[in-house]
C-alpha cells in the first residue's frame, strides 16, 4: 500500500519558533489554570515537534482514520504540550479550548483523555501505561498489517518519562515489545533527570538504554535534546530497524525558565507571572500568551495538508481494495466499527447437558466465537489452559495473523496492552488470569471503564473453592472491588447457558468493559423449576455462579419444611432488585459489603481462605447446604 | 561481630543423596495431596541444598533469631521444596505435616505462608513479590547494621522463577536494590525455560542477566544446574561482591522424571503414582515414601548444630554490646518485639488551631514521630512533598543510617519492599502515594494483610476534589475497595486531632497494615458543638474526612429548619454503627455499595470525576452543603 511521506521540509527558523510556541503554549496553559506541569513541555518541545513535523502520519481533519500513525504522551502530566501539538496542527482544539486549560468542561483536561479531545490517542497520567497501550496499537498494527495488508502499515510513537521507566509495567511491555519484534513502534525517553522528589539519583540508577536492548529493543542516543536534525536523524535509523526503538533524548525540564530549569521546581507548579514573562524574554519571544506564530501556523497548515493527501491516496487504495475484495473489506469495515456479524448462532447454541465449569463453558464459548468473529484476538497471562482462554493460532515475531496472544506472565501489561489494541481499532480483545491476580492489572482495567472501551477480562478459579492452592489464590474480595469500579460490567454466570449470556453481553457491549468471573469447580446446569419452586414464595435467595447451584439445594430443604422459596441467579448484581414482599438472603462466597444494602441478609465471606480441598474449605467458611440454611432459618426466627 | 561460618563440609555422595532427598520429598508430598507444583523442586533442589548446606546462617531450634540469613522462595509454587529444607534441617516441621501437604489445618499449605510454619520468612505464591520482599529485608539488614553494627550482619537470599522476572514488580525491586547497592542480597535464578503455558520462549526473549546488570547487579550463570559446586562457586562470588547479585542457574523442571522432564507437563500435577515410581527407579532411590536417609539427617544434624553455635556466639556478642551500651540494646529488643515507646507525648501534642490539609497534619506526626521512634522508617514512591512524608535524611548506598527511604515511581515495589522490612523485624515503616495509585500496591497492600504486617500506608489526594489533574488522579471507588481487603485497618480522619489518632492507632497495631486516607484540600479543625448540636436528634449524618466539615455545615442548615441534627465522623468505618432510632444518612465523596447496608440514605459519588478546581468539581458531584440538604430533605419528605 502507498505510504510515502510527501511534505516539504520546513524551514530552520521556523523549527526553532514552532517549539518555542509549543513551550510557551502550554506554559500560557499552565499560567492561565494556575495549575499543571510547565517543566515536561518546555523540555520535550522540540522531540514532540520533530516527530510531528517530520514523522507522525495524520490529518488534523480525520482523527479518526485507521490507518493513522499513533502517537502516545505516556508522560501524561505533560498534556499541555499534546494540546499544543493539536491546536497548533489544526486539530479541532481552538484556542479557547488552549485558555481553559485544566477547566471543568473543558476539552484540555489536566492529563489526555481519550474521548475528550480529538486526536488524543488513550488516556495517560497513570505513569507506565501510556507505552504499554502504544505497544498494544503496535500490536494491532501488525496483526492488522498481516489480515489486511493492502490498507494498513503505520507506526507508533511514544513519548516517555523517568516515572514510566520506573515503573514495573515499563519492563512488561519492554519484554513483550521485543519479543514480539514490533519494529514499528518508535519510544521516545525525555531524560530530562529529574522527578518530583529530585534528581532521578535520589532513587534509580538503571542504564536505561541496556535494559530495553536486554529486551531485543534496538536503542538511540540523543545528547542534546534541542537537535532537532539528531532526534530526526535518531528516529529514522529507529524505524529502519526490525526491532522496536528506543531514543533516549537528553533534556533539560523547564527548559529557559533561569533559576528554576533543570529542577525539580519546574515539574509541577506554574512559572509565575514573571519568571514565565523573563523566560519568554530570554528566548527573544515577544507574542501575546497564547500566539501561534503566522509562520509556524503556515507549515503547520502545510504539514496538516500533506498528511490529508496521504489520507486521501490511502482512501484510493481502500477504494481499490474494496473493489477487489468485497468480503474482506466488509469484514473490515464491520470490525472497525465494533458491529457484531448478523448471526450469532454458534455463540448461542452452545450448551451443556453435564455438570461443568464456567471456565470450560467459557472456553466452549471461545471455540465457538472464534469462527464467527475474526476480530477477536486474545490470549492470558500464561494459564490458558487453567482459565479456558485457548484461541486458535499464536501470534509470534514471524507471523502476526494468529488469534491467541501469549501475554506472557504479565497481567498488568496484558491488561494496558489490551487497551491499546482496543484504542488502536480492527479488533476485540480478551485476556484472562486468576481472578485474585485482577488486583495486579486494576489500574489498566480502571482505564479501560474510563476510556470505555469494550476489552474482555476472563477472570477465573473465583472464590475459596480453589482449594488446595490457598489464600494467595483465592479471591475473597475481589468481585465487590471489581464491582466499585465505574462502568465495569462484572457477570458471574451460574452454569453454561448463563455463561453463554455473558459472552454474548460481554460481546454486545461496545463501550465499555466487562469481568467474567468463572469457577474452577464443575457446576450442574440449572433447571428452572430447582429456581423457582413450589408457591407462593415468602423467600428469595438471590446468589451467583457457584453458589447459584448451592442455592437450589438450601431452597430445596428448606422447602421440604414447609417454606416458600425462589432462588434468583444475579448474572449482573448491578440488575438486581429484590422483592419487597419477600424475605431477601443473598449468598455469594465473597465479601458481603455490597450485599447488606441489598437484602435483608448477606451471606458471604469476609476474610481469608484457606488452603485444603476445596469443598472442606468452602465448609469451613459455612459454605454447605447445612450451614446455609441453618443460617437462613436461624434469621427467619430471629426476624419473626 | 562474630560471622564465621564453621561447619564441616558435606561428602559428596551425601549431597547427591540429599538433592534426592528433597526431590523425592517434595514429590511424595505432591503425589500424597493429589495436588502441586513437583516440577520446580524436582529441577532446584541442587541449588536449595547448596545454599542451605554451605551458605545459610541458621539456626532451626531458633527460626525467630534476628541475625539470621533470610531465605525467599519467590516462587512459592515449589512450597514442596522449602517444606523438605526445613524438615530435613530440624525446624519443627515433623514428617506428618508434610504428608498432609495442602490439606486443611496443616503447616504445609500450598503457598508457603508467613505465620503458618517455622522458617518460612514470608508468604509467596503472587509472583514477583517474594523478589521484592527479599529487597526489603535486605534493606532492612543494611539499615539495622548501620545502627547496630556489633549484633548485624546477615545475608538475603532468594530462589525466583521465570514468572518473578516476567512480573513488572521485578523491574522494580531489581532497579531499587542496585541503586541502593545491596551487595549481600543473592538471587538464583531458577532458569528452566518453562512456564504453565510451555516453552519461555512462547512471551519472552529477555536477556535476563544483562537486565540485572543495566540495574546495577552483579551477575553469574551456572550452565549446570545440578552442579553443586559450580553453584557454591558462583554464591561465594557473589556474596564478595559489592554489588547485589544475580545467579542464573539453567535447570530441568521436573529433572529425573522421564517423559515429562524439561516440559511444561511438570510444573502443576502430581507426577503420578507409576511416574514416580519409575522415576525413583532410575535414579536408584529405593526408599519408602518421606524418607530422609540417615546420612543426610546426620549432615543436616550437623548443619544445624554449626548454626545453633553461630547463634550462641551472636548471643555472646549481644551479651557484650548490651553490657556496654544498655540504652541502645534497649532500643534494639523494643523495636524487635514492636513495643512502642511509653512516651507519646510529642505525638499526641501535634495540634492545629488553623484549616489545615490531612495530609499536612500527618506530615506534623511524622516530624513528631521521628524523634520519639528511631525504628520508624518510609518514605513515599516520589511524592513525599505532596503527600506529607519528608522523613528525615535519606537512606543512600553510602549511608544507611538515614530514616527517609526513596521508592522512587514505584508504587507496587514499595509496599511489596515495605513487606520485607516489615518480615525482617527490627523497624515499622510507611510508605505512600495518592490514594488513587492504590490500585498499583494492592497485591502487595493485600499480602500485608494476610501476613499481618503492620505496614502503614498512607494515602493522600483521597477524592474528586482533587481537582485539575482529573479522573485518572482521582479516587471514587478506592476507599471502599481499600475496607473489602481483609484485615486492613482503613482510618480517614476529619481534622489534626483526628489525624494524630489516626497515627497512634496505625503506630499502636502490630499485627496488621493500615491505611491512612488523607485529603490535598485544606479542612476546618472540627469542634466538638457542631457535631453534636441541640437536642433531640431525629437525624444523624455520619461522615468520614473531608466530608465531616461538609456535614457539619449541611447539619447547621437543617438545623436552622427545625431538624434535630447529630454529625457523626466515622474516623473508622468499621467501628461505626448506627443509632436504629434515628434516620441516618451516609456523606463519603465515593463508593456508596458498603454504606447502603449501614444507613437509610447513603450520599456519595459512583462515577468518575472531573478534570477542574477541586471545589467545582465536588458541586458538580453534588458535595454542596445546599445540594446534600436538599437531598437529605428529600430522603425525609419521601420517608414520612
Amino acid at each position: 500500500m502507498t505510504n510515502v511521506l510527501q511534505r516539504a521540509r520546513v524551514p530552520v527558523e521556523t523549527d526553532r519558533l514552532a517549539v518555542d510556541t509549543l513551550r510557551f503554549l502550554a506554559a500560557d496553559m499552565v499560567q492561565s489554570a494556575s495549575s499543571g506541569h510547565p517543566g515536561m513541555p518546555m523540555g520535550a518541545a522540540p522531540m514532540a515537534w520533530t516527530l510531528w513535523s517530520r514523522h507522525l502520519r495524520h490529518d488534523p481533519q480525520a482523527p479518526g482514520w485507521a490507518d493513522r500513525d499513533r502517537f502516545v504522551l505516556s508522560a501524561g502530566h505533560g498534556s499541555a504540550l499534546l494540546y499544543g501539538l493539536l491546536h497548533t496542527f489544526g486539530y479541532d482544539l481552538p484556542e479557547a479550548e488552549l485558555r481553559s486549560f485544566r477547566q471543568l468542561g473543558s476539552r484540555t483536561p489536566g492529563h489526555p483523555e481519550f474521548g475528550h479531545t480529538p486526536g488524543v490517542e488513550c488516556t495517560t497520567g497513570p505513569l507506565g501505561q501510556g507505552l504499554a497501550m502504544a505497544v498494544g496499537m503496535a500490536l494491532a498494527e501488525r496483526m492488522a498489517n498481516a489480515r489486511y495488508p493492502e490498507v494498513t502499515g503505520h507506526h507508533t510513537y511514544a513519548i516517555v518519562g523517568d516515572g514510566c521507566l520506573m515503573e514495573g509495567i515499563s519492563h512488561e511491555a519492554a519484554s513483550f515489545a521485543g519479543h514480539l519484534g514490533l519494529g514499528r513502534l518508535v519510544v521516545l525517553w525525555d531524560d530530562n533527570d529529574i522527578t518530583i522528589d529530585g534528581g532521578v539519583d535520589r532513587s534509580c540508577g538503571d542504564d536505561q538504554p541496556a535494559r530495553f536492548a536486554a529486551c531485543g529493543w534496538h536503542t538511540e542516543a540523543v545528547v542534546d535534546g534541542t537537535d532537532i536534525d539528531a532526534i530526526d536523524q535518531s528516529i529514522t535509523r529507529a524505524k529502519s530497524d526490525p526491532r522496536p526503538s528506543f531514543i533516549a533524548v537528553r533534556t533539560v525540564i523547564g527548559q529557559g525558565a533561569p533559576g528554576v530549569e533543570g529542577t525539580a521546581k519546574a515539574h509541577g507548579s506554574p512559572l509565575g507571572d514573571a519568571l514565565l514573562a523573563e523566560t519568554k524574554e530570554l528566548a527573544g519571544w515577544e507574542h501575546p500568551p497564547f500566539t501561534v506564530p503566522e509562520p509556524v501556523r503556515e507549515a503547520c497548515a502545510a504539514l496538516a495538508e500533506a498528511g490529508a493527501r496521504e489520507r486521501a491516496a490511502w482512501g484510493e487504495d481502500f477504494a481499490t481494495f474494496e473493489a477487489a475484495c468485497p468480503e474482506r473489506a466488509a469484514k473490515y469495515r464491520r470490525a472497525q466499527e465494533r458491529r457484531l456479524p448478523d448471526d450469532l448462532t454458534p455463540l448461542l447454541q452452545v450448551a451443556d447437558a453435564v455438570p461443568r465449569a464456567t471456565r470450560q463453558s467459557s472456553q466452549a464459548c471461545l471455540d465457538a466465537a472464534r469462527g464467527m468473529l475474526p476480530e477477536l484476538v486474545g490470549g492470558s497471562a500464561d494459564l490458558s489452559g487453567s482459565t479456558g482462554t485457548a484461541f486458535g493460532e499464536l501470534v509470534t515475531r514471524d507471523d502476526y495473523a494468529g488469534t491467541a496472544i501469549a501475554f506472557g506472565i504479565r497481567e498488568f501489561g496484558m491488561a494496558a496492552i489490551m487497551n491499546g489494541i482496543s484504542l488502536h481499532g480492527g479488533f476485540r480483545v480478551f485476556g484472562s488470569t486468576f481472578l485474585v491476580f485482577a488486583d495486579y492489572l486494576r489500574p489498566a482495567l480502571r482505564l479501560s471503564a474510563l476510556m470505555g472501551q469494550p476489552v474482555i477480562y476472563v477472570l477465573t478459579h473465583d472464590s475459596i473453592a480453589v482449594g488446595e492452592d490457598g489464600p494467595t489464590h483465592q479471591p475473597v474480595e475481589h468481585v465487590e472491588s471489581l464491582r466499585a469500579i465505574p462502568g465495569l460490567q462484572v457477570l458471574r454466570p451460574a452454569d453454561t447457558a448463563e455463561t453463554v449470556e455473558a459472552w454474548r453481553l460481554a460481546l454486545k457491549r461496545t463501550d465499555g468493559p466487562t469481568a467474567l468471573i468463572l469457577s474452577r469447580q464443575s457446576l450442574p446446569q440449572l433447571d428452572g423449576d430447582d429456581l423457582d419452586g413450589d408457591h407462593p414464595v415468602s423467600l428469595e435467595i438471590v446468589a451467583t455462579g457457584s453458589e447459584v447451584s448451592l442455592a437450589t439445594a438450601v431452597a430445596r430443604g428448606l422447602r421440604a419444611e414447609g417454606h416458600g422459596v425462589r432462588v434468583v441467579s444475579a448474572l449482573d448484581r448491578s440488575r438486581y432488585a429484590p422483592d419487597p414482599s419477600v424475605t431477601s438472603v443473598s449468598l455469594e462466597a465473597g465479601n458481603t459489603a455490597g450485599w447488606r444494602g441489598i437484602v435483608d441478609l448477606a451471606i458471604g465471606i469476609d476474610d481469608f481462605g484457606d488452603s485444603g480441598p476445596g469443598g472442606e474449605v468452602m465448609a469451613r467458611h459455612g459454605f454447605t447446604a447445612d450451614a446455609v440454611a441453618a443460617r437462613v432459618r436461624d434469621y427467619l426466627d430471629s426476624a419473626r
